[in-house]
Protein backbone atom coordinates (compact mmCIF):
# COMPACT_ATOMS: atom_id res chain seq x y z
CA UNK A 1 0.00 0.00 0.00
CA UNK A 2 1.32 3.09 -0.97
CA UNK A 3 -0.51 6.38 0.15
CA UNK A 4 -0.10 10.07 -0.70
CA UNK A 5 -0.19 12.40 2.80
CA UNK A 6 0.11 15.73 3.71
CA UNK A 7 1.49 16.87 6.89
CA UNK A 8 -0.29 20.05 9.26
CA UNK A 9 2.60 20.90 11.05
CA UNK A 10 6.70 20.83 10.88
CA UNK A 11 7.22 20.46 14.48
CA UNK A 12 9.55 17.65 15.80
CA UNK A 13 6.75 14.66 16.21
CA UNK A 14 5.76 15.80 11.99
CA UNK A 15 9.37 15.74 10.95
CA UNK A 16 10.02 12.07 12.52
CA UNK A 17 6.64 10.44 11.62
CA UNK A 18 6.60 12.25 7.33
CA UNK A 19 10.22 10.87 6.94
CA UNK A 20 9.26 7.27 8.61
CA UNK A 21 6.07 7.16 6.28
CA UNK A 22 8.23 8.37 3.40
CA UNK A 23 10.40 5.73 3.85
CA UNK A 24 7.76 3.20 3.84
CA UNK A 25 7.09 3.67 0.15
CA UNK A 26 4.52 6.43 0.50
CA UNK A 27 4.64 9.96 -1.01
CA UNK A 28 4.07 13.21 1.33
CA UNK A 29 2.56 15.31 -1.09
CA UNK A 30 3.08 18.95 0.63
CA UNK A 31 4.06 20.36 4.35
CA UNK A 32 1.94 23.33 5.79
CA UNK A 33 3.41 25.01 8.53
CA UNK A 34 2.77 28.84 10.46
CA UNK A 35 6.43 29.38 9.65
CA UNK A 36 8.14 29.08 6.16
CA UNK A 37 11.52 28.14 7.16
CA UNK A 38 9.87 25.37 9.14
CA UNK A 39 7.74 24.36 6.02
CA UNK A 40 10.88 24.86 3.59
CA UNK A 41 13.23 22.75 5.63
CA UNK A 42 11.16 20.20 6.98
CA UNK A 43 9.63 19.63 2.74
CA UNK A 44 12.82 19.65 1.62
CA UNK A 45 13.85 16.34 3.42
CA UNK A 46 10.14 15.12 1.95
CA UNK A 47 10.72 16.24 -1.66
CA UNK A 48 7.38 17.53 -0.90
CA UNK A 49 5.94 20.90 -1.63
CA UNK A 50 4.96 22.95 1.05
CA UNK A 51 2.44 26.25 1.88
CA UNK A 52 2.22 28.68 4.73
CA UNK A 53 -1.83 29.26 3.79
CA UNK A 54 -4.29 27.32 5.26
CA UNK A 55 -6.27 27.46 2.23
CA UNK A 56 -3.89 26.36 -0.38
CA UNK A 57 -3.64 22.77 1.08
CA UNK A 58 -3.74 20.42 -1.41
CA UNK A 59 -7.47 19.04 -1.47
CA UNK A 60 -6.58 15.28 -2.54
CA UNK A 61 -4.24 13.40 -0.01
CA UNK A 62 -5.42 10.07 1.27
CA UNK A 63 -4.28 11.27 4.61
CA UNK A 64 -3.87 14.61 6.43
CA UNK A 65 -2.03 14.30 9.23
CA UNK A 66 -2.31 17.22 11.66
CA UNK A 67 0.68 17.59 14.36
CA UNK A 68 -0.30 21.15 15.30
CA UNK A 69 -0.18 23.17 18.71
CA UNK A 70 -3.51 23.78 20.45
CA UNK A 71 -4.12 27.29 19.78
CA UNK A 72 -3.14 26.75 15.73
CA UNK A 73 -5.77 23.89 15.75
CA UNK A 74 -8.46 25.72 16.76
CA UNK A 75 -7.05 28.98 14.56
CA UNK A 76 -5.72 26.98 11.53
CA UNK A 77 -8.42 23.70 10.75
CA UNK A 78 -11.28 25.46 9.77
CA UNK A 79 -9.94 26.92 6.72
CA UNK A 80 -8.97 23.71 5.27
CA UNK A 81 -10.63 21.93 2.68
CA UNK A 82 -10.04 18.11 3.38
CA UNK A 83 -13.07 17.11 1.08
CA UNK A 84 -14.14 14.59 3.91
CA UNK A 85 -10.57 12.70 3.12
CA UNK A 86 -9.29 11.23 6.09
CA UNK A 87 -7.95 13.58 8.92
CA UNK A 88 -5.80 12.11 11.86
CA UNK A 89 -4.13 14.14 14.67
CA UNK A 90 -1.29 12.82 16.51
CA UNK A 91 -1.67 14.27 19.82
CA UNK A 92 -2.16 11.87 23.24
CA UNK A 93 -4.19 14.19 25.14
CA UNK A 94 -6.99 15.26 22.30
CA UNK A 95 -9.91 13.08 21.91
CA UNK A 96 -10.78 12.25 18.62
CA UNK A 97 -13.99 13.96 18.69
CA UNK A 98 -12.39 16.86 18.15
CA UNK A 99 -12.02 16.22 13.89
CA UNK A 100 -15.96 15.90 13.63
CA UNK A 101 -16.48 18.75 12.74
CA UNK A 102 -13.46 18.88 9.56
CA UNK A 103 -14.38 15.38 8.02
CA UNK A 104 -16.95 12.84 7.71
CA UNK A 105 -13.63 10.32 8.11
CA UNK A 106 -11.14 10.64 10.97
CA UNK A 107 -9.25 9.18 13.60
CA UNK A 108 -5.69 9.40 15.84
CA UNK A 109 -2.71 8.64 15.06
CA UNK A 110 -0.26 8.69 17.93
CA UNK A 111 3.84 7.29 18.06
CA UNK A 112 4.59 7.48 22.11
CA UNK A 113 7.79 8.78 22.10
CA UNK A 114 9.92 12.19 22.89
CA UNK A 115 10.97 13.97 19.63
CA UNK A 116 13.62 16.11 18.94
CA UNK A 117 14.47 17.30 14.98
CA UNK A 118 18.00 17.11 15.35
CA UNK A 119 18.15 13.61 17.03
CA UNK A 120 17.58 10.18 14.97
CA UNK A 121 14.93 7.66 16.25
CA UNK A 122 14.33 4.23 15.37
CA UNK A 123 10.43 4.24 14.24
CA UNK A 124 10.19 0.80 14.18
CA UNK A 125 10.66 0.65 17.75
CA UNK A 126 7.84 3.09 18.68
CA UNK A 127 4.64 2.18 19.81
CA UNK A 128 1.57 3.62 17.74
CA UNK A 129 -1.61 4.04 19.56
CA UNK A 130 -4.43 3.63 17.07
CA UNK A 131 -8.12 5.33 16.64
CA UNK A 132 -10.99 5.94 14.14
CA UNK A 133 -14.42 6.97 13.38
CA UNK A 134 -15.05 4.29 11.01
CA UNK A 135 -14.15 0.63 11.37
CA UNK A 136 -12.35 0.82 7.37
CA UNK A 137 -10.54 3.93 8.46
CA UNK A 138 -9.35 1.76 11.38
CA UNK A 139 -8.04 -0.65 8.94
CA UNK A 140 -6.29 1.63 7.22
CA UNK A 141 -4.37 3.10 9.92
CA UNK A 142 -3.41 0.09 11.49
CA UNK A 143 -2.31 -0.87 8.29
CA UNK A 144 -0.21 2.65 8.02
CA UNK A 145 0.89 2.56 11.31
CA UNK A 146 2.84 -1.29 10.57
CA UNK A 147 4.58 0.36 7.65
CA UNK A 148 6.31 2.41 10.81
CA UNK A 149 6.02 0.59 13.36
CA UNK A 150 6.32 -3.14 15.02
CA UNK A 151 3.99 -2.49 17.77
CA UNK A 152 0.68 -0.50 16.65
CA UNK A 153 -2.33 -1.19 19.02
CA UNK A 154 -6.17 0.40 18.97
CA UNK A 155 -7.16 2.60 21.89
CA UNK A 156 -9.69 4.96 22.76
CA UNK A 157 -9.26 8.55 23.28
CA UNK A 158 -10.07 8.18 27.29
CA UNK A 159 -7.32 5.49 28.10
CA UNK A 160 -5.14 7.21 25.45
CA UNK A 161 -5.23 10.59 28.08
CA UNK A 162 -3.95 8.62 30.96
CA UNK A 163 -1.54 7.11 28.67
CA UNK A 164 0.13 10.62 27.89
CA UNK A 165 -0.46 11.51 31.72
CA UNK A 166 1.91 8.51 32.42
CA UNK A 167 4.23 10.12 29.37
CA UNK A 168 4.42 13.13 30.95
CA UNK A 169 5.70 11.98 33.88
CA UNK A 170 7.98 9.48 32.84
CA UNK A 171 9.50 11.31 29.94
CA UNK A 172 8.64 15.14 30.17
CA UNK A 173 9.65 15.60 33.72
CA UNK A 174 12.16 12.87 34.11
CA UNK A 175 13.90 15.15 31.75
CA UNK A 176 13.18 18.10 33.69
CA UNK A 177 15.21 16.57 36.80
CA UNK A 178 18.04 15.24 34.26
CA UNK A 179 18.00 19.55 33.27
CA UNK A 180 18.17 20.35 37.39
CA UNK A 181 20.93 18.09 38.21
CA UNK A 182 22.54 19.52 35.25
CA UNK A 183 22.52 23.02 36.67
CA UNK A 184 23.19 21.96 40.03
CA UNK A 185 26.72 20.16 38.86
CA UNK A 186 27.22 23.13 36.55
CA UNK A 187 26.86 25.48 39.65
CA UNK A 188 30.21 23.63 41.61
CA UNK A 189 31.63 22.92 38.07
CA UNK A 190 31.16 19.28 38.04
CA UNK A 191 30.52 17.67 34.83
CA UNK A 192 27.02 16.02 33.29
CA UNK A 193 29.18 13.36 31.92
CA UNK A 194 29.60 11.69 35.93
CA UNK A 195 26.16 11.33 35.87
CA UNK A 196 25.35 9.50 32.54
CA UNK A 197 26.05 5.93 33.60
CA UNK A 198 23.62 6.69 36.54
CA UNK A 199 21.09 8.51 34.51
CA UNK A 200 21.25 5.31 31.64
CA UNK A 201 21.21 2.37 34.50
CA UNK A 202 18.42 4.02 36.59
CA UNK A 203 16.51 3.84 32.77
CA UNK A 204 17.72 0.44 32.01
CA UNK A 205 16.32 -0.80 35.40
CA UNK A 206 13.13 -0.53 35.24
CA UNK A 207 13.16 -2.31 31.42
CA UNK A 208 13.71 -5.47 33.89
CA UNK A 209 12.34 -4.49 37.08
CA UNK A 210 8.95 -3.10 38.82
CA UNK A 211 9.92 0.72 39.08
CA UNK A 212 8.44 0.87 42.86
CA UNK A 213 11.38 -2.54 43.66
CA UNK A 214 14.27 -0.59 42.00
CA UNK A 215 13.69 2.67 43.99
CA UNK A 216 16.75 3.57 46.14
CA UNK A 217 18.22 6.60 47.78
CA UNK A 218 17.90 8.78 50.97
CA UNK A 219 13.85 9.10 50.64
CA UNK A 220 13.00 5.32 50.17
CA UNK A 221 15.64 4.77 53.23
CA UNK A 222 13.88 7.65 55.03
CA UNK A 223 17.42 8.82 55.67
CA UNK A 224 16.05 11.91 57.26
CA UNK A 225 19.24 13.41 58.31
CA UNK A 226 20.56 13.55 54.76
CA UNK A 227 17.20 14.94 53.41
CA UNK A 228 17.67 17.12 55.60
CA UNK A 229 21.25 18.45 55.10
CA UNK A 230 20.32 18.58 51.12
CA UNK A 231 17.50 20.82 51.83
CA UNK A 232 20.16 23.22 54.11
CA UNK A 233 22.01 23.19 50.59
CA UNK A 234 19.42 23.80 48.04
CA UNK A 235 17.70 27.08 49.95
CA UNK A 236 19.50 29.08 47.70
CA UNK A 237 17.22 28.05 44.86
CA UNK A 238 13.18 27.87 46.19
CA UNK A 239 12.05 26.06 43.48
CA UNK A 240 14.77 22.95 43.73
CA UNK A 241 14.17 23.31 47.40
CA UNK A 242 10.27 22.92 47.05
CA UNK A 243 10.38 20.28 44.73
CA UNK A 244 13.18 18.09 46.65
CA UNK A 245 10.63 18.44 49.62
CA UNK A 246 8.00 17.53 47.59
CA UNK A 247 8.89 14.78 46.20
CA UNK A 248 10.50 12.92 48.81
CA UNK A 249 7.30 12.93 50.70
CA UNK A 250 5.75 11.65 47.98
CA UNK A 251 8.29 8.24 48.20
CA UNK A 252 7.36 8.43 51.71
CA UNK A 253 3.95 8.47 51.12
CA UNK A 254 4.51 5.56 47.75
CA UNK A 255 6.57 3.29 50.54
CA UNK A 256 5.20 3.05 53.71
CA UNK A 257 1.85 2.37 53.00
CA UNK A 258 1.25 -0.97 50.84
CA UNK A 259 -1.03 0.43 47.92
CA UNK B 1 48.15 -5.20 45.11
CA UNK B 2 45.92 -7.19 47.21
CA UNK B 3 44.26 -6.42 50.25
CA UNK B 4 42.37 -7.49 52.93
CA UNK B 5 38.85 -6.16 53.31
CA UNK B 6 36.00 -5.73 55.89
CA UNK B 7 33.08 -4.55 55.12
CA UNK B 8 30.71 -2.98 57.62
CA UNK B 9 27.04 -3.25 56.25
CA UNK B 10 25.54 -5.98 53.91
CA UNK B 11 23.37 -3.52 51.75
CA UNK B 12 22.75 -2.81 48.26
CA UNK B 13 25.91 -0.81 47.75
CA UNK B 14 28.48 -3.02 49.94
CA UNK B 15 27.03 -6.19 47.87
CA UNK B 16 28.11 -4.83 44.85
CA UNK B 17 31.15 -2.85 45.60
CA UNK B 18 32.65 -6.19 47.84
CA UNK B 19 31.88 -8.12 44.96
CA UNK B 20 34.04 -6.13 42.41
CA UNK B 21 36.71 -5.76 45.14
CA UNK B 22 36.85 -9.61 45.41
CA UNK B 23 36.81 -10.46 41.60
CA UNK B 24 40.07 -7.67 41.42
CA UNK B 25 42.27 -10.17 43.69
CA UNK B 26 41.32 -8.77 46.82
CA UNK B 27 40.23 -10.27 50.14
CA UNK B 28 37.18 -9.85 52.08
CA UNK B 29 37.94 -11.33 55.69
CA UNK B 30 34.70 -10.38 56.79
CA UNK B 31 31.00 -9.09 56.71
CA UNK B 32 29.13 -7.23 59.32
CA UNK B 33 25.54 -6.77 59.55
CA UNK B 34 22.72 -6.36 62.47
CA UNK B 35 20.75 -7.98 60.18
CA UNK B 36 22.34 -12.13 60.46
CA UNK B 37 20.18 -13.44 57.15
CA UNK B 38 21.54 -10.13 55.01
CA UNK B 39 25.21 -10.97 56.88
CA UNK B 40 24.99 -14.74 56.02
CA UNK B 41 23.80 -13.76 52.48
CA UNK B 42 26.62 -11.18 51.27
CA UNK B 43 29.52 -13.37 53.70
CA UNK B 44 28.41 -16.66 51.44
CA UNK B 45 28.89 -14.92 47.95
CA UNK B 46 32.23 -13.47 49.33
CA UNK B 47 33.55 -16.68 50.85
CA UNK B 48 34.20 -14.69 53.85
CA UNK B 49 33.09 -14.58 57.65
CA UNK B 50 30.41 -12.78 59.22
CA UNK B 51 29.39 -11.26 62.19
CA UNK B 52 26.33 -9.40 63.89
CA UNK B 53 28.48 -8.01 66.57
CA UNK B 54 30.57 -5.05 65.96
CA UNK B 55 32.75 -6.05 68.96
CA UNK B 56 33.78 -9.11 67.22
CA UNK B 57 34.72 -6.86 64.05
CA UNK B 58 38.51 -8.29 62.36
CA UNK B 59 40.89 -5.59 63.66
CA UNK B 60 43.40 -6.87 61.12
CA UNK B 61 41.98 -5.72 57.65
CA UNK B 62 43.77 -3.30 55.44
CA UNK B 63 41.18 -1.01 54.84
CA UNK B 64 37.26 -0.76 56.73
CA UNK B 65 34.42 0.42 54.30
CA UNK B 66 31.41 1.63 55.80
CA UNK B 67 27.52 1.75 54.41
CA UNK B 68 25.46 1.76 56.63
CA UNK B 69 22.83 4.19 56.96
CA UNK B 70 23.00 7.16 59.29
CA UNK B 71 21.10 5.75 62.09
CA UNK B 72 23.39 2.57 62.50
CA UNK B 73 26.86 4.44 61.51
CA UNK B 74 26.52 6.46 64.85
CA UNK B 75 25.46 3.29 67.15
CA UNK B 76 28.07 1.10 65.59
CA UNK B 77 30.81 2.99 64.69
CA UNK B 78 32.10 4.06 68.56
CA UNK B 79 32.09 -0.37 68.95
CA UNK B 80 34.81 -1.01 66.70
CA UNK B 81 38.07 -1.59 67.09
CA UNK B 82 39.84 0.14 63.46
CA UNK B 83 43.10 -0.53 65.21
CA UNK B 84 43.79 2.99 63.01
CA UNK B 85 43.95 1.32 60.11
CA UNK B 86 42.06 2.81 56.78
CA UNK B 87 38.31 3.56 57.31
CA UNK B 88 36.47 4.42 54.34
CA UNK B 89 32.48 5.88 53.98
CA UNK B 90 30.79 5.13 50.73
CA UNK B 91 28.19 7.65 51.29
CA UNK B 92 27.59 10.89 48.73
CA UNK B 93 26.70 12.89 51.29
CA UNK B 94 28.55 12.61 54.57
CA UNK B 95 31.40 14.22 54.90
CA UNK B 96 34.96 13.09 55.48
CA UNK B 97 34.91 14.73 58.92
CA UNK B 98 32.73 12.07 60.49
CA UNK B 99 35.33 9.66 60.45
CA UNK B 100 38.07 11.24 62.02
CA UNK B 101 37.13 9.95 65.89
CA UNK B 102 37.56 6.41 64.81
CA UNK B 103 41.16 5.77 63.12
CA UNK B 104 43.96 8.25 62.30
CA UNK B 105 43.65 6.46 58.75
CA UNK B 106 40.32 7.94 56.91
CA UNK B 107 38.39 8.25 53.65
CA UNK B 108 35.66 8.12 51.11
CA UNK B 109 35.09 5.82 48.38
CA UNK B 110 31.94 7.04 46.97
CA UNK B 111 30.80 4.85 43.91
CA UNK B 112 28.25 6.53 41.90
CA UNK B 113 25.22 4.27 40.91
CA UNK B 114 22.14 3.10 41.76
CA UNK B 115 22.51 -0.64 43.35
CA UNK B 116 20.09 -3.01 43.64
CA UNK B 117 20.52 -6.70 45.10
CA UNK B 118 19.27 -8.68 42.36
CA UNK B 119 20.71 -6.92 40.00
CA UNK B 120 23.93 -7.20 37.66
CA UNK B 121 26.06 -3.73 37.22
CA UNK B 122 29.26 -3.65 35.12
CA UNK B 123 31.29 -2.07 38.05
CA UNK B 124 33.86 -0.28 35.58
CA UNK B 125 31.67 1.95 34.21
CA UNK B 126 30.90 3.21 37.44
CA UNK B 127 32.66 6.67 38.56
CA UNK B 128 34.19 5.79 41.35
CA UNK B 129 34.62 9.57 43.84
CA UNK B 130 37.78 9.01 46.20
CA UNK B 131 39.08 11.21 49.06
CA UNK B 132 41.34 10.75 52.45
CA UNK B 133 42.68 12.16 55.09
CA UNK B 134 46.30 11.70 54.23
CA UNK B 135 48.55 11.75 50.67
CA UNK B 136 49.18 8.48 51.83
CA UNK B 137 45.44 6.84 51.80
CA UNK B 138 44.28 8.83 48.70
CA UNK B 139 47.48 6.70 46.74
CA UNK B 140 46.20 3.29 48.06
CA UNK B 141 42.22 4.14 47.63
CA UNK B 142 42.80 5.98 43.85
CA UNK B 143 44.84 2.45 43.38
CA UNK B 144 41.68 0.29 44.73
CA UNK B 145 39.64 2.49 42.90
CA UNK B 146 41.11 1.74 39.49
CA UNK B 147 41.01 -2.06 39.94
CA UNK B 148 37.56 -1.45 39.82
CA UNK B 149 36.45 1.15 38.19
CA UNK B 150 37.73 2.83 34.45
CA UNK B 151 36.59 6.73 36.25
CA UNK B 152 38.43 7.42 39.45
CA UNK B 153 38.37 10.76 40.45
CA UNK B 154 39.60 12.91 43.64
CA UNK B 155 36.76 15.34 44.99
CA UNK B 156 36.04 17.01 48.29
CA UNK B 157 33.65 16.21 50.44
CA UNK B 158 31.83 19.55 49.77
CA UNK B 159 31.43 19.00 45.84
CA UNK B 160 30.31 15.41 46.05
CA UNK B 161 27.44 16.48 48.29
CA UNK B 162 26.11 18.32 45.77
CA UNK B 163 26.91 15.54 43.20
CA UNK B 164 24.71 13.67 45.20
CA UNK B 165 21.92 15.93 45.29
CA UNK B 166 22.17 15.68 41.25
CA UNK B 167 22.13 12.42 41.53
CA UNK B 168 18.76 12.46 43.57
CA UNK B 169 17.30 14.03 41.34
CA UNK B 170 18.80 12.62 38.53
CA UNK B 171 17.93 8.92 39.73
CA UNK B 172 15.48 8.23 42.67
CA UNK B 173 13.14 11.09 41.99
CA UNK B 174 13.44 9.85 38.32
CA UNK B 175 12.64 6.48 39.56
CA UNK B 176 10.03 7.73 41.38
CA UNK B 177 8.52 9.65 38.61
CA UNK B 178 8.67 5.84 36.67
CA UNK B 179 6.95 4.21 39.50
CA UNK B 180 4.03 7.19 39.80
CA UNK B 181 3.62 6.46 35.65
CA UNK B 182 2.90 2.77 36.40
CA UNK B 183 0.65 3.11 38.67
CA UNK B 184 -1.25 5.52 36.67
CA UNK B 185 -1.50 3.06 33.45
CA UNK B 186 -2.09 0.01 36.04
CA UNK B 187 -5.53 2.25 37.29
CA UNK B 188 -6.52 1.88 33.25
CA UNK B 189 -5.50 -1.51 32.38
CA UNK B 190 -2.49 -0.53 30.28
CA UNK B 191 0.60 -2.64 30.18
CA UNK B 192 3.97 -0.56 31.76
CA UNK B 193 6.04 -2.17 28.62
CA UNK B 194 4.46 0.44 26.02
CA UNK B 195 6.11 2.93 28.20
CA UNK B 196 9.66 1.58 28.08
CA UNK B 197 11.22 2.68 24.76
CA UNK B 198 10.30 6.09 25.72
CA UNK B 199 11.91 5.96 29.35
CA UNK B 200 14.64 4.35 26.90
CA UNK B 201 15.24 6.95 24.56
CA UNK B 202 14.69 9.95 27.41
CA UNK B 203 17.43 8.67 28.95
CA UNK B 204 19.79 7.87 25.96
CA UNK B 205 19.07 11.81 24.35
CA UNK B 206 20.95 13.29 27.49
CA UNK B 207 23.82 11.26 26.66
CA UNK B 208 24.29 12.72 23.32
CA UNK B 209 22.29 16.37 24.07
CA UNK B 210 21.90 19.17 26.85
CA UNK B 211 19.03 17.95 29.02
CA UNK B 212 17.56 21.62 28.61
CA UNK B 213 17.24 20.93 24.42
CA UNK B 214 15.83 17.66 24.73
CA UNK B 215 12.77 18.72 26.59
CA UNK B 216 9.15 18.23 24.88
CA UNK B 217 6.03 18.12 26.48
CA UNK B 218 3.35 20.12 26.92
CA UNK B 219 4.60 22.14 29.47
CA UNK B 220 7.53 23.10 27.26
CA UNK B 221 5.44 24.14 24.95
CA UNK B 222 3.26 26.08 27.34
CA UNK B 223 0.29 23.81 26.37
CA UNK B 224 -2.22 25.15 29.22
CA UNK B 225 -5.39 23.15 27.70
CA UNK B 226 -3.61 19.95 28.07
CA UNK B 227 -2.10 20.54 31.37
CA UNK B 228 -5.63 21.63 32.46
CA UNK B 229 -7.31 18.83 31.28
CA UNK B 230 -4.29 16.61 32.69
CA UNK B 231 -4.69 18.26 36.32
CA UNK B 232 -8.57 17.81 35.71
CA UNK B 233 -7.94 13.52 35.36
CA UNK B 234 -5.60 13.55 38.24
CA UNK B 235 -7.29 15.45 40.48
CA UNK B 236 -8.36 12.05 42.12
CA UNK B 237 -4.82 11.50 43.64
CA UNK B 238 -3.95 14.95 45.06
CA UNK B 239 -0.14 14.07 45.98
CA UNK B 240 -0.27 13.44 41.95
CA UNK B 241 -2.13 16.40 40.73
CA UNK B 242 0.15 18.42 43.04
CA UNK B 243 3.26 17.31 41.44
CA UNK B 244 2.04 17.47 38.10
CA UNK B 245 1.52 21.36 38.91
CA UNK B 246 4.91 22.03 40.42
CA UNK B 247 6.89 20.31 38.24
CA UNK B 248 5.37 21.90 35.07
CA UNK B 249 5.34 25.22 37.10
CA UNK B 250 9.31 24.59 37.15
CA UNK B 251 9.26 23.84 33.57
CA UNK B 252 7.73 27.04 32.62
CA UNK B 253 9.72 29.19 34.93
CA UNK B 254 13.18 27.27 33.79
CA UNK B 255 12.12 27.56 30.10
CA UNK B 256 10.72 30.98 29.83
CA UNK B 257 13.31 33.27 31.84
CA UNK B 258 17.17 32.70 30.44
CA UNK B 259 19.69 31.47 32.93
Amino acid sequence: MSLNFVFIGAGNLATHLSQALLHAGNSILQVYSRTETSAIKLAEKLHSKYTTSPKEINPNADIYFVALKDDAFTEIMPQINFNNKLVVHCSGSLSISILKNYSANFGVFYPLQTFSKQREVNFAEIPVFIEANLKENEIVLMEVGRQVSNSVTLMNSEKRKFLHIAAVFACNFVNHFYTISEKILKEKKIPFDVLKPLILETAKKVLEMEPANAQTGPAVRFDEDIISAHLEELKGNRNFAELYNSISKSIFEFHQKPE
